[in-house]
């Protein structure tokens, strides 16, 4: 099945806002099997709308619209694509009890939010839990027009929920998808060392994702049942897990480095300092997604400035000076003084050249030390990476987390999570 | 000028990236007055590249191409546009020339790397100074196609450099734009503020922007001179100035609100500390974007647990007993404990309720104190973010770097930003 994503709105023409809704939709579809041919995105105006849905529905099999489905003026791809098919509007009780709900019971409604409730004639209503316009699904000529509400807090759940059963439901064969998340090989590196899995394999389908620090690894298979294509992907994984060892963290697609991080932590009881310099934060931060993250996550500290790297964490003068703030001794002692400082059982330190100022030959911007605390060892490690200021910082925390995961793993001899 | 931008890629299509470059170049052409009717994006597949081409052309009188223009096979933007165009390609000597001062001096180059030396007949070279593939901009019955690589850190100084000047000139009238950046204030109430000033405008044109806790102000006026599209600017830039008043950061596009708080500490020789409580270091994280902050931006706290809070900031047993941690009273200690614990002159303080887990009646999720202690004085407000766990602690983060902003602004009597 061919699929076509058609995003509507003049807030993305003008650049307001990035098309993350696009990537989402784009990655749940591959993850089902389906093939994206086209992404388009077309302003507020009917007649360029009406246009885009007759040539996505001349081209495809399933044409997904995004955004417009408000109760302002401008929102007008529900009664633009109803046009297109030819279906009159009708009112829909059932929705319109809904709206009343959500807006709440006894507080006056603007009467414009009346117009969500009416549903072109059999289409299918999909309930939204967080707003008031319905999603809607039609079909034509065996070519089905799934609308979706713009905001990705209502489109998201809305497709995670109602339209996935539906897409699996309509495709003609089973679809069973893991996604193995990795850290800590780059991407070229991962795809030589499964080289030979993904040049053997037709079905499950391997497919490599590189996001920043990060390698995650999707296996598709389709069968006739779930069942069948969830035993066609199981041995994929496998091998694929142990080939890379303890770089992979997760096999679960919804669960963050930061929360295998903090799983970890839990599980053994043990609690982590951070000390950052050039991330200023970024480290705490990740870490801080996660809630109720407090119970292991003790403190952070920021040291950007080297007396402040002094005072809080003990790094000595000497060092400083001798070394400088960039190097595996400061890196250390940066780790070692966040222990000692907390009573902490780990800490995490970094400290690193994130440009695009200081550089010199014998330490150049995207140098970075990254230093572990635990059990009264400290160990650390030298960094190249590339790309500008925030990508340099970025990839730093990205490895710490995973240093503080890995130094975890080695304690306690635990290899990659089941 | 109407533009098309077609993004190539089959990445994008299986949602591996997000497209930013769309985002950016949408901006771009908003800023230069040019409107951008569609956006959309095929894989690395010459049928439907080249349909895609065509049907550009047909509506458009720019389009602008991102990707596809690379060493390896997959790489076929060029070639098909070329062909689409029926161009034929020629080697090009001064792009060879730069490829291999690119490459490295005594190198080997890779066989494959030759192909981006070739160019359409009488395509314009844009010489690429981060990479090897060059640009291209054709031209076929008015119509303009300008080919770009794909990597961001290519595309954009590429479009700055050479595009840019390259639609200025074509266009029909110069366009001079000015982005008015606000914090402080909501993007419906800054709509309303500015009501009888957008209603009375065609040229300039207004356009506001909402980010995360920032409102932009896009002036955009066209003359048949640069100098006098300025001139229609200004009055009305001084207009919105004057009614949203200390709201307004910066009129400079490239200035960001973190930029702009260091400018201000480093003007009045200040040195600022954070402590952070729900937003983990992100606040620290945002400050250290700034190169060279370290001058000013003394130490940060993650106090996430209660514990740290007492430790490192000095929040009494008793106010965390009595107020609980989300309150006024814990961020104004927050806020003093910060200053008394470095000498810094400023310390801003963040805690709050990000969720999902842990709301009462009385705090409900979204409710964040952000204190800020100067000059032996503690502030402290309440708010109430909306939104899921990451948008509360962005929100939170601004809202504390404008209140910085607006501590010093007040402490020396400036008004906003000149």
């Amino acid at each position: 099945m061919v699929v076509e994503l058609i995003s509507v709105g003049t807030e993305l023409l003008l650049g307001n806002i990035v098309n993350t809704n696009a990537q989402y939709l784009s990655q749940k579809c591959a993850g089902l099997g389906l093939s994206v041919y086209y992404q388009s995105c077309v302003g507020d105006n009917a007649g360029r709308l009406a246009e885009a849905i007759r040539l996505a529905m001349s081209r495809c099999d399933v044409v997904i619209l995004g955004g417009g489905l408000g109760p302002t003026e401008d929102d007008i791809t529900k009664e633009t694509a109803a046009s297109v098919l030819g279906l009159e509007l009708v009112e829909d009780a059932h929705t319109k009890e809904r709206i009343k709900a959500y807006m709440g019971k006894g507080k006056e409604i603007p009467e414009n939010n009346w117009k969500q409730a009416m549903v072109p004639v059999g289409a299918k209503v999909l309930d939204n839990d967080n707003g008031t316009a319905p999603g809607l699904i039609m079909e034509k000529d065996g070519t089905r027009l799934i609308l979706l509400p713009g905001p990705p807090n209502e489109l998201i759940p809305m497709f995670q929920e109602s339209v996935i059963p539906y897409l699996k439901e309509i495709a003609s064969s089973a679809i069973f998808s893991v996604m193995v998340k990795s850290c800590g090989i780059g991407e070229s590196k991962v795809a030589s060392m499964l080289e030979d899995i993904i040049g053997a394999q037709t079905n499950p389908t391997i497919a490599t994702y590189a996001k920043t620090g990060e390698v995650d690894i999707r296996v598709t298979a389709s069968a006739s049942t779930e069942k069948e294509a969830k035993k066609l992907v199981k041995p994929v994984v496998e091998k694929i897990k142990e080939r890379l060892k303890e770089a992979v963290f997760t096999t679960d697609e919804d669960v963050t480095l930061e929360e295998e991080v903090v799983r970890l932590l839990d599980k053994y009881e043990l609690t982590l300092v951070t000390a950052e310099s050039c991330t200023g934060g970024l480290l705490g931060g990740r870490l801080v997604n996660v809630p109720g993250v407090s119970d292991v996550y003790k403190a952070g500290f920021i040291t950007y400035s080297n007396k402040a790297k002094r005072k809080y964490l003990d790094v000595s003068k000497n060092t400083l000076k001798k070394y400088g703030a960039v190097s595996k001794e400061t890196a250390k002692e940066m780790a070692k003084g966040g222990v000692f400082q907390t009573d902490a059982d780990i800490c995490v330190a970094i400290t690193g050249l994130a440009g695009p100022q200081g550089a010199t030959d014998e330490k150049p911007v995207g140098l970075v030390y990254i230093a572990c605390y635990i059990d009264d060892k400290v160990q650390v490690k030298e960094y190249h990476f590339k790309g500008n200021r925030n990508k340099v910082r970025e990839q730093a925390v990205v490895r710490a987390l995973d240093t503080v995961r890995r130094c975890i793993l080695d304690k306690y001899q635990e290899t990659a999570r089941k």
